[in-house]
């Protein structure tokens, strides 16, 4: 786990901010290499599955010509929700590190709505939360707080 | 529910096969018209979110440019996954209609790994499984005989 990573999907959250989109950033990293990012791009997109997480999942299969991210890492700066979480578990990323938990969507923590990691699907990361939280959960704070004044 | 949209549905499956992808359709329906339509192209595009049902919603948003997809039913002869039951979810997707139960995967029945549609997420769609089971399991059956013979 390399924190510097969580600071480079805390930049990329920055982006969606452009767009009205609620800040979520991640990149797909392996061998200590950024090969896919992306930030959550709904609103920009009109696209309910573009999620960061999605975004960075897809960037990296292009990448890597396969949709098997065997050897990954993700990071992204809010715990994954289940549609995420899901692609998560198709594409066999090893690792997954959240920042911010999610407990209205959250599925990855016992402190959520379900810890989609722990049941007997085909793959089953390791996961490490709460990394970079208070960074990773204020821009999110921020951004609600402009949006309903 | 209108077993015409599964059959069709069906039909779509029967292309994934032709490039080694496990046959599963989805089609996307609102007022009684096909508004996206996909089958699972994992190994055709290489990428692991590209399930049947994520390339039906994706290209029914983007026919109505909107994430919403309030109103619309889903038709997939498969149980969804983890990741296409949080998409459904996300998109706001009123009707799920599955055809075959999926024990090791599937994510929207109690017969299965669990079930995400009961959980308390932001959406709850109305679901119906086991819609035309029979011929959306034989797909699958003869898919994986002529497989691994």
């Amino acid at each position: 786990m390399n924190k510097e990573f969580m600071l480079r999907a805390l930049k990329l959250a920055e982006k969606a901010k452009e767009n009205t989109d609620v800040p979520v950033g991640a990149i797909v990293v392996k061998d200590g290499e950024i090969i896919g990012e992306g930030y959550n791009k709904r609103e920009e997109t009109s696209d309910p599955t573009a999620h960061a997480e999605v975004v960075a999942i897809r960037q990296a299969a292009e990448r890597l010509g396969s949709w098997r991210l065997d050897g990954c890492q993700l990071y992204v700066t809010l715990e994954p929700c289940p549609m995420c979480a899901g692609a998560i578990i198709n594409s066999r990323i090893d690792t997954v590190v959240f920042g911010a938990y999610d407990l209205k969507a959250g599925s990855a923590s016992k402190e959520s709505v379900v810890d989609l990691f722990s049941l007997p699907y085909n793959h089953r990361p390791q996961v490490y939360g709460g990394i970079c939280e208070r960074e990773c959960a204020e821009i999110l704070t921020e951004f609600f707080k402009e949006k309903r004044p």
